[in-house]
């Protein structure tokens, strides 16, 4: 009998495979809400709502975390220069914990059992979202379709879920399917799978959607300057044009659209899932790769380099590890979180940006505040100030070769 | 009396100040030796040499170091991704080892008590030289005239010199000073000082000697193909001029030349020196960038996830620290240089890359040997293959929840 | 039919769990192979082989696994210093490498397509077995039968292992059940399950097996010296009865004699299982124990301090994880397995030490080879000696406290 | 003339060395303050404040920070496990950041221009008081007599020592001098130099001050139980005769108590100064030995195990340098001071132990608020409890093994 299983919540994307999943948890009896995540994705969402209600979704909610994931997720990774095998933004990464919360939330208050989504089993998704699930609400049952032989036998192939499709009734946009996969939000794109997975594969010059091909991106540069208070965005200037930018959503969004037009923010990888298959993917983040240029230069500036040193070990690289393996949520990362901004006390000032045909370039920085004490140009220059005077280096260095004298090689150097 | 004070080998660049300091070494009563090191910078070393001899030098060595440079420092570096502060490639670091070692070879041979050189009190290099020469021969003396009061108390600037130079008819070239000083080997060129010690000055266009500027370079891309075999770069292939280079000096030169015509290999950064001052450098390390993104690319094809984060950890953070602060030529370091091979066994196989002004763009990468057995095509694909089925998704994430569901935030998220 | 199902090789203990699990993979068409390694557990293996045979082992393998046990286990793991949590030698994961290595290589070579051990699905064990079989032969398929509903449903509890027992004719030795479960081998035993699953109960008297009760423990010390070369103990003496010991099984099995019968060698800890739940764990490790003492301690005198930190942040930590985890046949562990005795080069010289009811008590050091190098008593004296002045201190110290004199302390200190 | 290189703030002990300072410095032309801190050492401070003003200081201070150093340094250290070189637990280098940040106050109060010490040159201490001055005050300046070629060619020995000190009238104590020297407070007693500097020489039976040698301690044992409140004690309960202590110094004061008559506590090491200098030292630690096995064993219990790991890494080995090194007042080491408490949010609850000659044996324990829903006995027992079914590792292994099954060991295992 109809939604005699009980409520479950499921995440719909309004793409062929969650629309069919929202058909068949009907169809086995669930009551089935729709839940819809705007996390910047370019995305007609009232066409999203209306589908899900279409294909017979007993509520649908359409959620703006854009805010959220701006001020919680992406501007705490750019303080940390969060990074993962040293080239991944973690743009996907970043989304998952504000998506799964609000999931949570609206699951919590509407009284169902079960939230669902449309992963499949083979990537970080699917656990990234499970354990945001599990680790806010203990008790929470999932639904994943694409991992249960009772749905993945049935829908073998592309084919399988537009017969279903048709004998639902469910709508299909007849545009040719992309010989790859995306998933896209304010922070990035990305494209993997298809013809992606032979790693070799040059991607497609008509791949790329949100930069423009460096080669066609104007041939005068675009000079901006960002302003960081501890470590977070607060205005950007374009110092062309004179448009300033404060507020963070608009902000961010200011920066991918001239990051878009200079063609800034491309990678092309192979990575490690955490399941420990190797995928290949291929990302656009343009804004964020401009932030974090700017902000570590900044950190160059006004953060001690012991600090710098310590952070880069201690939360840099967990940091980035709890996102990729969706332990956003928990014990450790809620501890990496509170760390954070006790290392970026100093790292307030300006930093000037040319942006040209993919690149990044930096022209220049000024420090505020308490930061602004640790560069000292008398100091660095070759005059003798700042209470330091050139003998005391002798007693450095001879300090530091009293254990040197005491080594030999084991074999000739 | 002449030399009656015994033997200094002097590490004698040529210019202004190491010829006074060769001068004023032999005014003070040593028998000064000069040593110049080959490490690929652009000089001419047989004019270098006659200056030498022509200020007094008993004898003159120069030393072509460019191979050892490569093949035991370069190389070893790109295995391990070293970088200091994420931006800064190590270039002036890299060098001093292989001319610290031969200075202190030719010191012990000529039976030299005392080894000299020009750097400044205030700076890295000093550091690297000094910790090597002790760490090399536990009883040679360092003579730094920059920290002696009786020397830069008698030379406060340029025009000391220019006249002590005038008077012991040292030829002085007479081009203008650039208001900047620059260090140069194979690998990069550093840009610091004068003009740049404000932070937010802009480097002017001229500056730049190595590369052109990524505005001024070709509007057609460049490419070309790096083969590594266990992490050592063996072959380059340009694939539109069909140029193939294989020993190693030959292609690390050919990899620089390639990246200078395109612009890459530019940075300006704040570092914090191991004396614990900031200071500003511009940088220009053409085939190092595209060697270093070429193997990490690379790497995430063929090194296994779990090796290589525990390689960012333990190899590339300390290398990078022990060779920034001079401390190549310790136990550590040792331990270091013997641990990265062990780490770089599957790191085997081809990268495509393409450059276009200032950008080194991933095009592709084949695995050769075992190597190519970590990235399954199949596997990462959403079709059921590889020994994984779905399903087994399930109790990974159950159980990673295990402990998750033991957690409550200490506020709210 | 009999065997029609293929072969299975059993990693047998003669105990209740697995001579039922032998019986029932008969009982399910499996030809059941037996293997019992003896890594150094007190039990009598030629009344375990006949037993197996008596169950129904179509062959029987009773391997003595001590020596590689000793050499390639424990030694590095000495050399190492590996713990877990700081406190938990490793003992039960110290011996699953050379136990479930022995088992894949004798499954290879009678042809089985299965493994199967009697761990149950919520502990450590199961995982190290499995991730070793499954590194060592990527084809080999695993019967874990606790882990099978088919299995763990028909035996819920003690009593339906002892009713299939008397049904199968499986001989069961009348001692009463211990309320706890114990794993022994050459290096420890463990203790858990029962009555200490509260982990405020203190453990009773009368269930450690290994040691003496420090309250039992003779009133005289006894005193030994241990010499390692390159870190490997190599030499035991009794000083007060003059026995030497230098064989590696002999050493380590004569360091268990005195150090149980001086009470050394008990812990009673809470750990982190991998699988992400606590459990409570009681331990007797008496030989590691004095080994690991006395190795630190001589590391003390002849191990680099840097060399020394560096490999207790890159070796100790995650080769201790690997061990714990069930990753010793990973790549990420042969990398350290190779690494550690590059830190152990100068690790040479005797350690004197005193044991008492429960003590391991150091009384001297002597370094012996290139290590007697680091520690020179003049140097570490009051007297000026050793190249070291004074005065060095002092620009050791103002170069130090450059950074520091840019900081401020965000709140009153 | 007396006083007219303005005010000099020394840190004075009472002994021979500080008492000969202080005269030097006035015979010198500065007016010498004297400070005393009393960081719980035993001693008379009346008489040593009467002497100081005897020998000519101008004011004497007589400072009790003997609270700040338990609640603000050694309550920290135990929450972080802080260790040096995995056995030396820091005692004097705790007592270092409140001597030294108190002289800076009562000098900066009193205009002094000037802070002195009587550390000698070689050793950690010049350098804890001497960065935690310049960190403090900016403008200090330090007077280090040690290192003074004036001070140290003049008093060459004991003799000359005595001999100023006849001749200044300075009252000796004709005790005959210990062939070793010590440094005491709350936490510890230090013992090196003299004899000592032998590694291999067993330190003399009466050289032990503060504890029972544990074969002259009681044959019964005595047992305790501690609270801890996330991380920090706060009772202690004496289970024989009911004692109770809460106040932080009485409860620190007591454990050391019951610690000292059961001879617990006793190190003797061979550690890596600062400096590189490697020196023997043996220590007394009684009260701290107590309460680090205790905090180690609730963190087992209450501490997630992955922030457990993160912890160790990130924080306690950092820790424990900057404070072995001098660091605390640093940047980096206000970030760890303020990450510790974020890690001790669950670590409440209760430690039973045993005190028995020298041995330390944790008895059992309990959890209380959050953390105690983290070790579940249902769960960790054989029952199938607490969400978790058997079947869910065999997906978490299976998962585990997909990157094992890529691997070939290099070489044979």
């Amino acid at each position: 009998m109809a939604g005699s299983k009980g409520k479950v919540l499921l995440a719909y994307s309004g793409g062929l495979d969650t629309s069919c999943i929202l058909a068949w948890l009907i169809e086995q009896g669930y009551e089935t809400l729709a839940y819809i995540a705007d996390v910047g994705q370019e995305e007609d969402f009232e066409t999203i709502r209306a589908k899900a209600l279409a294909v017979g979704a007993s509520k649908v909610f359409v959620e703006d975390l854009k805010k959220e994931f701006v001020e919680e997720l992406i501007f705490p990774a750019i303080q940390a220069n969060a990074i993962y095998e040293s080239v991944y933004l973690l743009g996907t990464s970043l989304a998952r914990p504000v998506i799964a919360r609000r999931q949570i939330e609206i699951a919590t208050r509407e009284g169902c059992k079960y939230v669902s989504h449309g992963c499949t089993g083979k990537g970080n998704d699917q656990v990234r979202f499970e354990l945001a699930y599990y680790a806010l609400n203990h008790d929470i049952e999932v639904i994943a379709p694409w991992r249960l032989p009772v749905f993945f036998n049935r829908f073998q192939g592309r084919p399988d879920l537009l017969a279903f499709a048709a004998d639902k009734g469910i709508p299909v946009v007849q545009t040719a399917a992309k010989p790859w996969s995306t998933d896209e939000n304010l922070f990035h794109i990305s494209y993997e799978a298809g013809i992606l997975e032979d790693p070799n594969v040059t991607p497609p010059k008509d791949m790329w959607k949100l930069t423009v091909d460096p080669e066609d991106a104007p041939n005068k540069p675009e000079r901006i300057t960002i302003t960081f208070d501890k470590g977070i965005p607060v205005k950007v200037v374009n110092n062309d044009d004179k448009t300033v930018v404060t507020e963070p959503v608009a902000l961010f969004t200011y920066l991918n659209t001239v990051a878009r037009r200079n063609g800034v923010g491309r990678i092309d990888i192979v990575e490690s899932r955490f399941i420990g298959v190797k995928s290949r993917g291929c990302y656009e983040t343009p804004g964020g790769t401009i932030l974090r240029t700017a902000h570590k230069d900044l950190e160059g500036l006004t953060l001690d380099g012991q600090l710098r040193a310590l952070r880069d070990q201690s939360i840099t690289i967990p940091y980035s590890r709890c996102l990729y393996n969706g332990q956003y949520f928990s014990p450790e990362c809620e501890f990496l979180n509170k760390s954070i901004p006790l290392t970026q006390v100093n790292v307030t000032g300006d930093v000037k940006l040319k942006l040209y045909k993919g690149n990044t370039i930096i022209e220049g920085r000024v420090a505020r505040g308490p930061g602004s004490k640790l560069y000292n140009i008398r100091e660095s220059s070759m005059d003798e100030q700042g209470g330091y005077n050139p003998e005391d280096a002798d007693g450095f260095i001879k300090v530091h070769s009293i254990r040197l004298k005491k080594w030999t090689p084991t074999e000739q150097f």
